[in-house]
């Protein structure tokens, strides 16, 4: 039985990376040694870790003022060293609530005495639309514009980014990271853990502009961007493996077509569901169609007992982890850049198969 | 030709573990996903957590009212989580100072708002002795004092805890963690990256008594204890494939009769070093002899030129990273866990040929 993982996060990854990864993990390059062994300051990981930043640079044609950094911590590490690294200034930050993760990043903000301005939520709308500020915001107020591209949990995305005026704007683009095409420009900053669409759980990718780089003091060094620039991501010792595992995804992604190529094939998968869904008569997805995400899609029957045993069914057709977040309940399939084509039609021949026995 | 990796860490791993994790790579417990792909939510994952926390309770003893905890971000990460937790009511530590990541926990300290207290440095001898402050420290003056228990680039390590009154201890136990034994109940709190005597880089273990644990405001999530302690290490997505591996070490240091039999093999491995470089005319170690750490051994000829062709020929021969920190210079010999005898062995009559032919 094939095995389709639609998992929201650490998540299914490209079967022949999983293969290298495989092959070599005995000897790294000939060396005798596998890449869990060799040390960060051999020029063996140099190379790797130049090649995944470069990597990266070409994927999502980073700007040469912007550094690439790798951190360890997760996005709730970022939540934390983003406001401590750039609210310097008016220690303010404007938020769009577009769920649960903008919530967190607010709460990590306010928690460490940024004051935390939530600009517009959707919450009264159970977070099924995007918030969309349209007046102009100001750097002269704001340290920056806190949004989250990708809503893991609820199932929205910007796809294009909201007016925001002259402010700093950072994304946290964990749940479709290299997933749909951004431009780094628009963004003063970029953050995401990479255990989406970009590798094994361990490694947090930041992509900042030079200008917002400054010595900061007082804050724990393993957040701190300036020290992580000099350093060229090796501060201290960083997760080898994952960061060597997450530049063979990238690797992978370049022979995909790079993000332009990834993100067609991401728009033809999330298409293939949510056609089914809007044409199911047990199944539905409540997004508003303009902020659908292609990588997170929550759908239901309305009924919760019906829909854990759709789950229960589905995951006995191998067809795993499509139970729905606690808080919005029934199913969630997160289709992210390592999950073919092929996984989704199983899911929606399923899906199809259960509608016609209930 | 056998490749013997003598790095200071990321580290050799032990061979079985290599294959198993090779073996598995595809598919883990037979779900038909990799460890790098399943959710930390999964009951799979919650197996291995588990399993990896009663295995350290077990190889360590470890108290029941103490928690075992599973961070990222290194010890570096613990140095600020370590005062931003337990230095709560002096905002005062004190310090011995036996090397430079002894320095490197005051300074980051310090950094933070700390009051650190060095009470004893042997920084004029070069730190080839380790301090040893004889006096009670009183908890009405400290919040903890902290040591460094095995120095990875000095080469020492005290095998007999220090006097300390009654003061709470804090250990980093990085280079010596499970290589030697010492009892848990000493401690307030024991910290260490398990990168070099227990796993690939990405997991930092915290053994902390709950008393210790206390709730704590206004510092990163992925620093607070009691956020993790809740969450059983799991308030963020973890480092899940680390962990996993980190917890196939624990498994097969268990087989090796625990802390105990390793501790025989690893005294038996140190001894035969020391012992050649005691007699040998060439090469010496200049650590005081009660001082001599088990896991890092630093030796030289007292030429800077014989030292690189030394380092560089045995390279040649399969002996890797035999190079010593640019601090001390000359060459250092890391023997983890994992690193067999007839390594050690190797080494030595590497050494001994060296010696003739010079």
């Amino acid at each position: 039985m094939t095995i389709y993982n639609f998992a929201a996060g650490p998540a299914t990854l490209p079967d022949p990376v999983i293969k290298q990864i495989q092959a070599e993990l005995p000897s790294i390059n000939d060396s005798g040694m596998s890449i869990m062994e060799i040390s960060h300051r051999s020029a063996l990981f140099d190379d790797i870790i130049n090649a995944a930043e470069q990597d990266v640079r070409d994927l999502m044609h980073v700007p040469n003022n912007y550094h690439v950094l790798f951190f360890q911590g997760g996005g709730t590490g970022q939540f934390a060293a983003v406001p401590m690294n750039l609210a310097t200034t008016h220690k303010r930050i404007a938020l769009l609530d577009s769920g649960h993760w903008a919530t967190r990043a607010g709460d990590e903000a306010t928690n460490l005495g940024y004051q935390v301005d939530v600009l517009d939520s959707t919450k009264d709308q159970h977070y099924q639309a995007l918030p969309q500020y349209d007046k102009p915001i100001s750097a002269s107020d704001y340290d920056y514009l806190h949004i989250t591209t990708n809503n893991t949990i609820e199932g929205t995305a910007y796809h294009t980014i909201p007016e925001h005026g002259d402010v700093t704007l950072v994304g946290d683009l964990s749940s479709n990271f290299m997933a749909e095409e951004y431009n780094v420009a628009d963004f003063g900053l970029i953050f995401g853990g990479v255990q989406k669409n970009l590798g094994p759980a361990g490694v947090t990718l930041v992509i900042v502009r030079d200008d917002l780089v400054k010595p900061v003091e007082h804050i724990p060094s393993i957040l701190n961007y300036s020290l992580f620039v000099k350093k060229n991501s090796m501060f201290n010792t960083p997760p080898v493996f994952n960061i060597y595992a997450t530049g063979l995804v990238l690797k992978w992604l370049k022979e995909q077509g790079g993000i332009a190529g990834i993100q067609k094939v991401n728009q033809q998968k999330a298409s293939l569901l949510y056609d089914f869904l809007d044409d199911s008569k047990l199944f539905a997805n409540h997004i508003k169609k303009s902020d659908r995400s292609l990588t997170n899609i929550p759908f239901t029957t309305g009924d919760a007992d019906l829909d854990k045993q759709a789950v229960t069914s589905a995951t006995e057709a191998g067809l795993m982890n499509l139970k729905g977040h606690r808080s919005v309940g029934g199913l969630r399939a997160s289709l992210y850049n390592a999950m073919p084509l092929a996984g989704v039609q199983a899911l929606v021949d399923f899906l199809h198969n259960f509608e016609k026995q209930h």
